[in-house]
């Protein structure tokens, strides 16, 4: 196990994408990811809220790992979908994803975004997804 | 209409994540808008191609802008689902997104993303989203 | 809090189309909806397994219902993703939505829907939607 | 091909809830499907309309089969996404979906539904889902 969270944090620290946009794969499980970033001025949108971009960034990237530990290896999300519940606005995005499922090939997750703005979290988005099995 | 797509161009140009990620629009219509990006060695994920999070920020951002117009005015994406198909590895990735109906507050979007190689659009994603009135 | 239950019974047994599928609204709160419904051969796919169309019945109902509920009224779903997770097989489904926030307009939603058979649920779809006030 | 429409009318024909709904496989190619359903008064909501859980079956299983003849044989779809866009009202609803694309293991659909009234198609919801080989 311990193996498999080396491994999820190797493909992280080789995604150029998730270095330039300033994400950490902070926590890992057997079959859940945890993404955090701290929210800069060049993440925003109009109006200063982080921009959808970056939420959905995370919650991809969540799944994608959760689903990936799940299914014990490389793994690629083929699909997802986002609700956003609220503006983010704060210090801090945490995306929290899980497998609610795993077999040989899929896995279906869903993960939660939250805003830490002064220690608290607040919900701003729900995404749900697919995992497959990269080899 | 003209005065729309000037807005359009006004609200894209005051979003800091889309200078940073380094998009651009580069089409709008009535109900329809389309972005594009040249793809960098910073948008890659770890096997070098478009990152998901790049080709899902482009979808979205696309669906707010053809939704906005569809609606006349400020607008944002509720949620939006998207199917990423192949790779995205090219010069450029272009989002074309388009309202399927627009009501008083609602609009419904899809969007195709492409990868652009020598000249060649390979679809690379797609996405389906409901925007609505921001006021 | 009573009163909005039996309005949510009432509309509920206003769907000719939930009656015709045999489901039944089988418990309700503050923002929360549980439909169930007996397994029939009619309800089938071509496997013997339960349709989709039948899950996806329910998981969308449940949705509208735990929507309706946390709006505190009428309600209609906008738009819903489901994922099928395995075969659902058994006597009976259970989808068991709720509402994850719930603003003036809006709700989203997230619905998982299980297949019981000899007393043991098991997961069989996980769903996710957008609930908005119909008046 | 002659054999693979006649094997997707075979498949369809052994749905017993395709069946009990009252839907027909109305045309397939290659990569598309039409299902079709003489609206009845069962297939309503509380307010007259055609019940989404109609749509949505509609759409899932037109995904369904668009996917599994643009992968060649068997197929089921392990998720979908529909945008309810305007109250179906009429005498019949259509539902016609496309591959966008199909790999070896994957088909990624996109489906129109039609309420059709005295002859006049009116989009009611659009849909997009994966399908993947079920052998």
């Amino acid at each position: 196990m311990e193996k498999l969270h080396q491994f999820a944090q190797q493909v992280f620290a080789s995604q150029p994408f998730s270095r330039h946009i300033g994400a950490e794969l902070a926590a890992v499980s057997s079959d859940s990811a945890e993404l955090r970033l701290a929210i800069q001025e060049h993440h925003q949108q109009q109006h200063g809220y982080a921009h959808g971009g970056v939420i959905s960034y995370l919650a991809d990237n969540a799944i994608t790992f959760a689903g990936g530990l799940a299914l014990g290896g490389n793994a690629l999300t083929v699909e997802f979908k986002i609700n956003y519940i609220r503006p983010a606005v704060g210090e801090q995005l945490v995306a929290r994803a899980n497998a609610r499922s795993a077999g040989k090939r899929f896995a279906t997750c869903q993960c939660d975004v939250f805003a830490v703005s002064a220690g608290t979290e607040k919900l701003c988005a729900v995404a749900q997804g697919t995992v497959v099995c990269a080899d």
